[in-house]
């Protein structure tokens, strides 16, 4: 939306769905910030997307800040960014980001466990199936595993310098 | 404070003061977790920062979303990622970051703003005189010019992969 997005001169929106899906695919991890009594939080995750049902997934551990604070608001904002240098002498930095709305919760499912899993290595290896192979070849791995979800309700990107 | 973060088996907190303020002082941007009304919102913005007085200031534009957030609450959270890269085959992405926690607000006083820009230059400009010489001459620039500082209650660092 773009009453969301305050651009800066030295800003413009993307708008190509393409383009952004393009910096999502590049990207390896994302930042987020979540609240709970309306107090911040941030934490950076690796990341895995899943372009069919957009949403993201991550892998986590059950216990920790991150997962209280989801319970107290699963309303997230995060943000990928592609980071393209800072230009000397021009006060400028380029880059591309990525800014997305959604909600966040624990993968429940077995079933979904191990599709998060596959989705998530799938986006950050070359060769996923070797580590599918060595360390997730039976079910009791995905028994100990968390995983979570972003549902995403909207996206926004921009590039700049 | 330990209790705020919950490491995981492959991250080490940074506990050496020195090898923080050496993340903060290489890195060019922050990522910044902002909450209204138990709503979150995030926002990249290059810095500098000011050792001495430990603030982060930021160029910013006066209106906007993140003016409005920091008008209702100025409590954020704000992270510093240097990205040293996914491992392949390792299921690894190695990283230093950094979580500082704070209070922002917008530079009133005309003199702190320059001290602000000044910072801000010398951390991201090679040869900061150069820009200040060409653009930041008068007094006159700098009344139109939105200045953020960040006051540090907290800093915490970690390195994972």
């Amino acid at each position: 939306m773009a009453s969301r997005y305050h651009l800066q001169k030295k800003e413009r929106e993307i708008k190509d769905p393409n383009e952004l899906l393009a910096i999502i695919k590049r990207g390896k991890f994302l930042t987020i910030a979540l609240c709970r009594n309306n107090a911040p939080y941030i934490v950076t995750l690796s990341y895995g997307y899943d372009e069919k049902r957009n949403v993201f997934y991550f892998h986590s551990r059950q216990k920790g800040l991150k997962g209280e604070f989801l319970k107290s608001n699963p309303n997230v904002c995060a943000t990928i960014i592609e980071d393209r240098g800072y230009i000397m002498d021009e006060c400028a930095h380029e880059f591309r980001s990525v800014v997305i709305w959604g909600r966040m919760c624990f993968v429940e499912e077995m079933e979904e466990k191990k599709r998060a899993m596959d989705v998530l290595l799938c986006h950050l290896e070359d060769n996923p199936d070797k580590i599918k192979r060595e360390s997730l070849s039976n079910d009791a791995v995905y028994r100990h595993l968390a995983m979570l979800r972003l549902d995403v309700t909207e996206i926004n990107g921009k590039w700049g310098r």
